[in-house]
């Protein structure tokens, strides 16, 4: 068990890093050659459109005003200033309402943690029941001290637990209560006075039957004439355009491989680059490298506009899947909220998403498809979930440094110093589960796309309860009952249900330790590593280097990220969870969450506020799984609270915690009655009053026009709006040749000879 | 434990009752004195108005045609002929589904039945795993020999079961959807060719909000013309006519025993009847009967009419609900499935039960007092059916024939006659918790009702699935685990979670010829009691005695009642459940059950066609939940014979067991979201076929005038057309004063001189 003396170099590393992250940060984001890195947004809104020069030579690249080094941290305060309805202006509700979870997190556990210091802390702290255990071989630390195991076995101070798990759900419910509130309202309002959207007024139709007398685009025509007829205006057919996917991204990589020779010819123009035909580039006959990416270009080009012409004519790719727009919003809310047809699994409608959030890859997915897939995918979850377990409990023995020294003896003597000791016992654990939890939202994201959902974000939020769920099995549980024996989850299963909460109330206090250094090396030092964005730091230098040749490809060199909803709302939960089990447990773990949620709300809102760039905006529809899982991870504390006072012959107590769940649950039933139906429907009254509004405003507004392929394909769309980009970006460059900067600073002419074969238009 | 002799003479008791009840019934029906006991639906469709004569004196009274006593059976083929069709038109689409619950029953076993005769009996019986306990103190009958319990522990034959387990599953999940399907169908065609009814264009809106500036009338009336303008047509308010309902109530009790009086005079003319006013009427002051109770009569009836003037006039009993009616079903459709507001606690709209359908009483409850009364009929429920188990169970173990020795020794040499022992053995058990069950239907009710539903229909579904919970807690988990050891309860709570199947599982076999003989009482019996009618036969001949003096008053003594779902289903669901349970374990129950499916389906088939007469139609709405309940019990049963198996050393068959549970939640999935949309949605297209259709034949239809007073609360609609039938009622009695036959056969005149005075009008 790790001792005060670890948790403290623990603490230090992590601290040393995380500081030292945040200074890298610091002096990285002042350098006018990382301006697209670091403030990649205000680029995109067209605020900003070349960094911010201090004067000088040089001064392009990098910033030779010292002052700006002295006041290397006041990005913290900054990023708090912009008041919350102009960030909603700036970043869109999604933000703004994921930022409100950390503010969540502040908002209870700061209370907490004060009541728990002053109370609770002195309480378990001026006991002996850990001394006694002194002479028996199991060690504790001073850590323990403070944490319920120090109170003697049916020591009446239990009632003081008892009160505080009382007080801690009645403040917890009380504050996630008021914050579905506010969040409902802020949803409402934001969608009252959102500008007109095409989603407003459209529907997603899918499993269209297949009729032999006509086709579906005269179905969709018909059904909807017939049976919304003073509703129903137009539609959009969906295509099934994978294959122009595929040729886009086929030529997107060409182009790249091209724009690299190139600028490896400009560099040295007496040596014409070649690249070798055969296994790897690495043997086979020796060609022309730009002379063969040109020519590839050439020819995918062709094809593409070939493919799309196909697409645009035929009927035979369009799948039945449809985007239904009606005349007003209320006849939209009326079709997605009804059901069409006898049989419930035809003619499916919801509202459909925002155009950048479809998905469209997954719409033309049958009913039966759609059910086979989810069976599976659950299927596969399971195995996932459940058999990832081995490899950690397998890197968490090793940490044990009992286990390594007895698994390597010939280690002994490089363990048994002191700092290596520590650093091993603190930081090991941690660093193996985030190595494994690094790669699994992707998994996660591929199991939800396979499973048919329609939209980027229902795609992200399902990603997020998986992972949610994984952590709790896997990281929660698992590092609790692995950690001190692996084969207890054998017995487990053999244990009788009210047996399950006592086995791991028992293991809790003694993992607070491990859960300190999980949340240092997780928590504190990863926060600080997203706001370096060390990787696309790399990957934007790297482009430049390689890649770029005009304003353009800058631009797209640049990869602002979003906040990633999948993966670090789920990490919140963890959190949330853990500050919860231990707040009536070991309260000195409370300090190091309200550290991270206080370092990560600054953070994540200097990156909403300056970098990310969010693909789609849900309004916060999010926020019922939040809301849920805070629920889920108090229940749990409560049921795990009631296992570990019953072994501490406390069972006078039960049957008052078991009242807590109950209650919690009950909360929870009326929170999704009162306020979950704001997240899902779209009120008649909101639509009939934006309506109103709208055509005593706009008496004259042509709708067919504004709506006219708001949802084609993404493809379609960059296809009509690149023609004119391509001839504007023809005029550009004949008349004045830009001067783009590289990042060694040569400075080149961007109007190449070969320039208008090989753009990027599409 | 009972041996094969108990049960034959249980059995014979059994038989001999149920046919001394068939037989008597055959005799009684065709008395021409109880025609309107036996056959009231026919005098209520106005299809017959007297008994069928056979000629003679007293042949009004007594059948005296003495060959149709020989023919005394035909009533059972009579039950049959009447096609399905034909059925719906008499008797509605909730009969008929209900029937074929009956008919599901011997679908789902007839087959099994023979399967397990044929394969698993004689697998079972040429064991010996039975006959080395011979020498234990264990006790066994012949009926186990049958069962699974012969085979020795770890026998291959258990594979058999396994294979049993499975084709069981999938027979009855084959007929389940089958069935599922065609009631789905029957009820969207039942709806398609109804009638037009006010409840088509209708939607119940409740918790309105108040508004000091306006009433709820306009506020009613604003809201929707603004939110739905092209299809609002007009509304009903709900008044609170709690004070109306009890003075009528009062009143027909006044006049029922002014009733009494009178006639009471009429038979002796020199006696006038005197009741006295003290305690209970046998004590005080005497007055004369005729006219205390004509003027109270006359004073309520006055009340009456007051009460009535002020709700129509006054907007203070008006409740914040309204039955809102709109120009096509479409736009009832429409509204009945959206949420019309940002509040979901407010404006709540569904779909209106039919007018008949309505519990009015519950109309007005806010959402808040609605979300309490669920959780105190939550709690309550969970105490009644949880510590209703403690009597049953001392009952149960008096039933034990040691049990009653041990604790009564001076009854033994009685108990020990060996008729009287068999009856206490075969007999008992099943009386006394049928005792016990016939009053909890009624305490079920008014929770329902407290609960808050708005209509009689959804009262009963809810009745009858907190009925079944119950029977499944009390009846067959209490028999089967109180019946051991009521100990074992105790212990049960601290035994693993996978144990409890096998603790149930092992003492299911012994537990067999109990549930036999508690089919034979509960199931036999009680079906042919129903038919005998025993209660209303002797009701309807007091009132015909006493109370009676009009042909009006005459049908109105005859109660045909109704099916009675809220006892009924809960009822055949325990057989279900029983039958898939004892399918694998001890098919020797099967039979007992046929005979009680057939039986009853006979029996209700007659009771449909000539007896109920239901209060409300809601075209089979409770389907889905008899198919739930169904596939819970297949759940069940597979839990337990894996529990079982496990104790038998065949736990190689565990996880292909684990298998059964897990297809079968995945086929209520399926079956849920493909057939349940048409029980609970109205899809538009059927809306504006059946608009469409009608706009074209009646053009010229004043929909507004027949939904008039649709809605009205049932007093005031029979006020209106009881001023009506008043006046006919006089006319008539002036006219002709008709005969009527009382049941002793005394003639009299119905005019008497005071009739106008106390006539059951209002």
């Amino acid at each position: 068990m790790a001792t005060i003396n670890d948790i403290g170099v623990a603490a230090a590393i992590n601290i040393v890093t995380a500081f030292a992250f945040l200074l890298a940060f610091a002096i990285f984001r002042i350098q006018p050659v990382n301006d697209r890195v670091y403030f990649p947004k205000w680029y995109l809104k067209g605020l900003r459109s070349s960094s911010i020069q201090t004067g000088g030579f040089g001064s392009k690249f990098i910033n030779l005003d010292f002052r700006s080094y002295i006041r290397f941290l006041n990005w913290m305060p900054e990023a708090l200033k912009m008041p919350e309805p102009e960030l909603v202006d700036h970043a869109g509700l999604d933000s703004v309402v994921y930022l409100r979870i950390y503010l969540l997190g502040l908002k209870i556990f700061f209370p907490i943690a004060c009541v728990a210091f002053t109370t609770m802390v002195p309480v378990n702290w001026t006991n002996k029941g850990l001394d006694r255990l002194r002479h028996s071989n199991i060690s504790f630390s001073d850590i323990d001290k403070l944490s319920l195991s120090n109170i003697p076995n049916g020591s009446p101070r239990f009632w003081m637990h008892l009160c505080a798990a009382y007080a801690i759900t009645f403040w917890t419910c009380f504050i996630l209560k008021r914050e579905y509130q506010n969040i409902a309202l802020m949803r409402l309002q934001f969608l009252a006075n959102d500008q007109r959207r095409p989603n407003q007024f459209t529907v997603l139709v899918r499993n269209i039957p297949t009729d032999p007398h006509e086709s579906i685009c005269e179905l969709v025509e018909h059904f909807f004439k017939v049976n919304h007829p003073d509703h129903y205006l137009t539609f959009q057919a969906v295509h099934d355009a994978t294959k122009l996917s595929e040729l886009v991204l086929t030529r997107k990589q060409m182009q790249n491989l091209l724009d690299y020779n190139i600028n490896k010819h400009m560099r040295n123009l007496n040596n014409r680059p070649v690249i070798k035909m055969g296994f790897l580039g690495c043997f086979g006959e020796e060609v022309d490298g730009i002379k063969y990416y040109t020519s590839a270009v050439e020819g995918l080009t062709r094809e593409i506009s070939e493919e799309k012409q196909r697409l645009r004519t035929g009927t035979k790719s369009i799948v039945p899947a449809a985007f239904v727009s009606f005349k007003s919003r209320w006849g939209a809310a009326v079709c997605a909220q009804t059901q069409q047809t006898r049989n419930p699994t035809e003619w499916l409608t919801e509202w459909a998403a925002e155009p950048r959030d479809i998905y469209y890859d997954n719409l033309a997915l049958p009913y039966v498809d759609l059910k086979i897939r989810r069976l599976i995918v659950g299927v596969a979850y399971f195995f996932l979930t459940f058999f990832f377990m081995i490899p950690i409990a397998f890197v968490q023995s090793l940490a044990n440094i009992e286990g390594i020294e007895k698994a390597f003896p010939f280690l002994k003597p490089l363990i048994e110093v002191k700092l290596l000791k520590s650093i091993i016992q603190g930081f090991l654990p941690g660093i193996a589960l985030k190595i494994f939890l690094l790669f699994l939202p992707r998994i996660l994201m591929e199991m939800s796309k396979f499973e048919g959902f329609v939209s980027t974000s229902s795609l992200e939020r399902r990603a997020a309860s998986r992972f949610y769920m994984f952590q709790f099995i896997n990281v929660f549980l698992g590092s609790i009952v692995t950690g001190t024996a692996f084969q207890q989850l054998n017995s487990f299963l053999n244990q009788s249900a009210n047996d399950i909460p006592k086995t791991i109330g028992v293991s809790i206090p003694m993992k607070a330790t491990f859960f300190i250094t999980y949340i240092m090396v997780d928590g504190w030092a990863g926060v600080a590593g997203e706001i370096l964005r060390l990787k696309p730091l790399i990957i934007y230098h790297l482009k430049n280097s390689f890649l770029v040749r005009t304003e353009k490809d800058r631009e797209e060199a640049t990869d602002p990220g979003t906040i990633g909803f999948n993966t670090g709302e789920p990490q919140i939960q963890l959190y949330f969870l853990l500050g919860l089990v231990y707040a009536t447990v070991s309260p000195i773990l409370l300090p190091f969450i309200l550290v991270f949620f206080g370092l990560a709300y600054v953070v994540y809102r200097h990156q909403v506020i300056n970098v990310y760039n969010q693909k789609y905006e849900s309004a916060g529809k999010f926020w019922p799984d939040v809301h849920r899982r805070v629920v889920t991870a108090l229940i749990v504390s409560q049921l795990l609270l009631m296992g570990l006072l019953s072994t501490k012959h406390a069972s006078k107590s039960t049957p008052l915690l078991l009242v807590l769940p109950l209650l919690t649950i009950g909360f929870h039933i009326h929170c999704k009655c009162r306020y979950q139906p704001a997240f899902v429907t779209y009120p008649l009254q909101e639509a009939m009053i934006k309506d109103t509004l709208e055509r005593t405003r706009e008496p004259n507004l042509n709708l067919r026009a504004f709506l006219r392929d708001a949802y084609a394909h993404p493809e379609f769309r960059v296809g009509e709006s690149s023609d004119q980009e391509m001839d504007l970006e023809k005029a550009r460059s004949d008349k004045s040749p830009d001067l783009v900067a590289t990042k060694r600073g040569s400075w080149r002419n961007t109007s190449l000879p070969s320039k208008h074969s090989y753009t990027n238009s599409f």
